[in-house]
């Protein structure tokens, strides 16, 4: 039985978790394929680091890009990051050498997985990213395999356990999301630069790849509506929860007449909807399937353990002989410009106002409303203090994300407005 | 592109699940997997039945088991059903002329799957049986190639939707056990003859074969302990309830120093477990991994769309070329023998005792406890009324299975007892 020989490029968490499982758990792993996995080759920018993992007895290479050409190695697990710079030169090298290549990084697929797809295929190789979504969750399988049979309508998912943390945080904690964030940090669960996080580009990255395995298209981030949460007061979170909500982090990607939809921002969710009873630093994917009906995947998204258990399901599955597409079809099927624009999006909205409490404020927002046909559906004010500051909260039945948009604009213009409105998009799941 | 054609055994839900897919998704299935799958064959009882799908124009079999062995099908859907009968002739025909079987029948899998699988393997086919367990929810595959980098410590499912349907309902409408069962009846839920599902045999089923996947062990439904739900009563649920927890019939699988110990039985799952907030006919899935941690599967278990969706996926796998053993493992290395006994089990109890209420009676029951080496956690009676019968419930600490039981029957034998005592494990998820 010819053995499998596994290159690790980078040593983090992802590559350190890799290396442990394919260690520790070689003779398990073995009988599952039928044929030995080992590691023929590691590379990081430092090898004396302390580790929890003895490498010293590993072949080591200074340069992952000669290990990503060299004859002793089958498959290259790029575990360095980034969206670019050395992480792709290796995976392009690698791919044009004929080697199939695992990976958990999420920008490089999200940003270029359409032409490193184009490389794999050419190459006949095998590229693979289970462990770049929703961590040790097998969502990309599912969606490929399990899930084959059906025409997806919508997935939406919890895919940034930093965000579910500080959410989950800022509500069973009642506090702030500065405090959240701090927390978060301190824990190790959000970076020093939280940017990437918070501001919800890494569910984007996520969710473009979900989106193309799902539906069939380019996987294409630009086209991915992005909002990120530190707009999100706790007196939101009051107010959802009186209204019958809380406030999640979603990336959503449905199907409609206008093309794909493609967003992430905070959403008010119903109390009972699966997705809203998790909590802390875990993922969940929601795929409604028009036979299956609903799918709910739940598990961690982060950590050596999880990722490493993806990042050797691909590797087993390629040891095992699996030569499928990275995004299900050939590339040249994968449809373009299949997305629809956010203003074609019809929802219904939570609007958290600062204004003057004082009398005709709410004669000109609902005249505002009338103007762009948008129907009110619920009003709250908990306050009454004339002269001063209140916090006013509406919701409206469903209408369309354009005359949302220019009725929030007007409304922003009025002289009572203290801080500009936020806007939360209501999510029926 | 060779078509792949399939046959079609059996057209009650499954069969025609199934058969809508494959004919309404025609384009998709084709392009997803690069080439045409076609029905070329069905075959039922009554070619007449009114169906919701016309079956005219597609080439009739009168005898399935003429279609195992016809020239013109490459792969056979088994919707017949049954442990044995015609349903097992058909497998078993079709993978010894080389054709590949998917199939939705848990007993027929669970209770002969070693040597199907091995009538499989011997003649290089695929048999498949994603539906056979929780339905649409892609489990084993899941088990298979997702988690297939772990080494799998538990699962715990809720396999039976009419089950879960009936405790939530019991629950949800303060009604009896029988009256839930009825309306389960009267919706279609249950069957006329409810054994199979209430008495949790068909969980059993889905069991055995789920833990054969994750432990690499035969499938063997004699090592599975079963007790079903008859004996669940709404004040239980109310006793549960006020000590933080809910019912479920749960089959679990957990590795221990004894061997696999499988067992299928009502539960008391604490209410903040994701599985406690599993409603109705759904079905969900825990699976624990060394490297993943904890990953939840949730979604229709029964019906139509959730079975063919799962039937259609691995006719899929078939049309895209997958050749994996099925149960992972080939069949000489599947560990025999290698269950542990409920005996062995390790767990925290439930105990409801109808007695006479009076002086003494608590203490004959601890004396009982104490000669077991039983601790007690709680005890709660809410009534008092002396000389009349009332209801007491206790829960222990860890303790093992045999010197439970042993209490029991001692309990069981005194005299201020009405009724037999009814004992629950706890499980902690």
């Amino acid at each position: 039985m010819t053995p499998l020989r596994i290159g690790i490029a980078g040593l983090g968490t992802v590559g350190t978790g890799t290396l442990k499982i394919l260690t520790e758990q070689a003779a398990m792993i073995k009988e599952r394929c039928g044929r030995p996995v080992v590691v023929a080759g590691i590379s990081a920018k430092n090898r004396k680091k302390d580790r929890s993992i003895n490498i010293s007895k590993l072949r080591w290479f200074d340069n992952p890009l000669a290990m990503a050409v060299d004859q002793g190695i089958d498959v290259i697990v790029e575990a360095i990051g980034g969206e670019g710079g050395v992480a792709k030169n290796v995976v392009e090298k690698a791919l044009s050498s004929g080697k199939s290549v695992v990976t958990a990084n999420k920008a490089l697929i999200a940003h270029h997985g359409l032409s490193l797809a184009a490389l794999a295929e050419k190459n006949k190789a095998v590229l693979a990213f289970e462990a770049a979504v929703a961590g040790g969750i097998p969502i990309i399988k599912s969606l490929r395999d399990g899930l084959a049979a059906n025409e997806i309508t919508r997935i939406a998912g919890i895919l940034n356990g930093t965000c579910n943390y500080i959410l989950t945080l800022m509500w069973e904690k009642k506090c702030s999301f500065a405090e959240a964030l701090k927390k978060a940090q301190a824990k190790g669960y959000a970076e020093a630069d939280p940017a990437f996080d918070i501001d919800g580009v890494d569910t984007a990255h996520k969710l473009a790849i979900l989106a193309s395995l799902a539906y069939g298209i380019a996987p294409s981030v630009k086209d991915v509506y992005v909002e990120g949460i530190r707009r999100v007061t706790l007196r939101d979170m009051e107010f959802a929860d009186e209204l019958g909500y809380c406030i999640k982090l979603l990336g959503i990607a449905t199907k409609t007449k206008h093309g794909i939809e493609q967003r992430v921002h905070p959403c008010l969710v119903a109390h009972e909807a699966p997705l809203a009873a998790v909590r802390g630093v875990v993922n969940a994917v929601m795929a409604e399937g028009d036979a299956v009906g609903t799918v709910l995947f739940q598990g961690r998204g982060a950590g050596g353990g999880p990722t490493g258990s993806s990042v050797v399901a691909d590797i087993m599955d390629i040891a095992r002989g699996a030569l499928y597409k990275p995004f299900t079809l050939p590339v040249k099927a994968l449809q373009k410009n299949a997305c629809a624009d956010i203003e074609s999006l019809v929802s219904c909205y939570y609007l958290r106002l600062n204004v003057i409490d004082k009398p005709g404020v709410l004669a000109e927002v609902t005249g505002i409303f009338k103007d762009e046909k948008i129907s009110l559906r619920s009003f709250l004010q908990h306050s009454h203090t004339p002269g001063e500051t209140v916090q006013v909260v509406m919701t409206t039945h469903e209408t369309n994300e354009a005359s949302m948009q220019k009725a929030i604009a007007a409304i922003g213009k009025l002289k009572s407005m203290k801080q500009p409105p936020y806007m939360m998009r209501i999510e029926t799941l």
